[in-house]
């Protein structure tokens, strides 16, 4: 029995690099794509065990000719413009790469013959602003995107129900929330804290933190529960199914910067950077997960305690390297 | 005091050239564009009083020039893939023109120093399939589009809200639900009707008719009520608001084609074309006015009866003129 190929778009980014480690150890042959000359430093540690090849996601043929070359039972579409912060600053490119590249992959698997599964991960941020603060966001919940990120997603989700509905692609949405971990770059919060603890404690920022608005409420998970997620809404979820990924709780980001300043014997002052204080227009994003433990058997293993200390050693380590 | 100018994008289009009367007529300086050398018969008999500019809204640097050349007082996007058949047909180009198209329109009009309004058409198509077959829908309906069309403007919608938001670009959505009338082509299904009928009556088609699916019940405006609404939409209506534009009413395709065959005296015979049956997904779309005539003041002239006579008519003449 060969095992089943999966193909990674997006690979060499956070999320897809912890893929490529869950989906090597479940004894998947794991291929994946990167675009250009982009750094591959995520997925250093297993690159032997993979195979890559070029890919630009906006060029439909390219698309077409890699897949039907590969002829994959999986793909996991990871690539994407992944910061709701980077995505206010390039508009045009979130939408190209996030909707029109998802739709150039679609397009593109609908010609595979030993296709099992088409993941592609949708968003939490595609909610946008909703009634009631702190409703728990069920997969039923209609999109009311406020960011570029989740407009993009959100139409990517209806481009992949459109390809289920009319040309039978079996496509399986994974919809995210919040997640973070080690490798994660500091686009995110909470690996722009810990890396900022980091320089701190190495010397090479003075011991004061500068955050933003520290009162939005967000469900965050580890991103290695997350990935576990992906494989299983892949192997085993119902094409045109979506199941949300979560924690099932949501914490203020000052919670989360107090718990990291925890870690830390170094007393810290925290400042805000009028640059950063945008407040978000959503307040609150908390998420169930009872459709994915149901269906899928998806259980969070992580704290997010545990998330934090990763990622803070992460930070801490590379600064130590560089020393 | 100088005449507000408006600048119409798919001012040859069907509703686009309506729209042009409505303006002409309400005293406007009409600007509009057209894209190559596409067909200018809709706006033949008032082409002397219109601007016409070359414009492909898919180069956001031709859209940067030209609006900032015109700036205009009030635009009316229409340019798009009107017809939710050729959006099946071309999903690609739907996507690229009415979303991204309407991207690089809005991110231009961001630029603009006198503009007032930025009227976007929005479609009934983009709350797709929804619980209640006979339901009223309302603004508030959550998006849930089953064609590249309701998808494309439902994202296109997103992306209007966006830039309000963002941006402060004074955006107004009209959500048309159906529309029909003179002028129109034969990919809609009044039109499609009313040409065979034309045919017939001149000869030049068996006394049969050819129809798919005529099940759907659907909510069928006449064009020259809709580009009104269009009109008191970008003068009274308020950025970031979204006015439903629609009869009120649902009629099924039966109904419509038996309407249209009462005014022919031909004896003409019904037949199911198997390549046209494919069954809509959506089995009823009905919306309600209400919003538009309390805050617009919008009010329904057209009944469904004189849509049909002037659409049979107009096929009659032009089937007259060949001979």
């Amino acid at each position: 029995m060969t095992r089943p190929s999966a193909f990674i778009t997006g690979i060499t980014g956070f999320a897809g690099s912890y893929l490529a480690d869950e989906l090597l150890a479940a004894g998947f042959d794991v291929r994946g794509s990167v675009y250009y000359d982009e750094p591959t430093d995520n997925i250093a540690a297993i690159k032997s065990r993979l195979r890559l090849y070029a890919l630009d996601i906006l060029d439909p043929s390219q698309c077409r000719r890699l897949l039907s070359r590969l002829q994959p039972n999986y793909i996991f579409h990871l690539a994407a413009i992944a910061s709701v912060g980077e995505s206010f600053r390039n508009e045009r490119s979130t939408f190209a790469i996030n909707f029109d590249g998802t739709v150039n992959l679609l397009e593109a698997a609908t010609r595979l013959k030993k296709l099992r599964k088409f993941l592609f991960v949708g968003s939490s941020d595609s909610y946008g602003v909703h009634r009631g603060r702190n409703k728990t966001l069920t997969e039923d919940q209609p999109f009311n995107p406020v960011s570029p990120y989740g407009i993009s997603k959100a139409a990517a989700e209806f481009a992949c129900r459109y390809y289920y509905r009319r040309h039978g692609l079996p496509v399986v949405v994974a919809r995210a929330f919040n997640h973070s971990g080690p490798r994660q770059n500091t686009q995110f919060v909470i690996p722009a804290f810990a890396e900022q603890i980091a320089r701190i404690e190495s010397g090479l920022q003075k011991p004061e933190i500068r955050v933003g608005d520290l009162t939005a409420r967000r469900d965050i998970s580890d991103v290695r529960d997350i990935v576990r997620g992906y494989r299983l809404a892949a192997v085993k979820g119902r094409p045109d199914e979506v199941y949300q990924l979560c924690s099932g709780r949501a914490v203020t980001i000052r919670a989360i910067l107090d718990a990291l300043l925890a870690q830390t014997p170094f007393k810290i002052k925290v400042r805000v950077d009028r640059n950063k204080l945008r407040r978000s227009e959503i307040p609150v994003l908390r998420g169930s997960h009872r459709k994915a433990a149901q269906r899928l058997g998806y259980r969070v293993r992580y704290r997010l305690k545990d998330t934090l200390r990763d990622t803070l050693e992460y930070w801490r380590s590379r600064y130590r390297s560089m020393k």
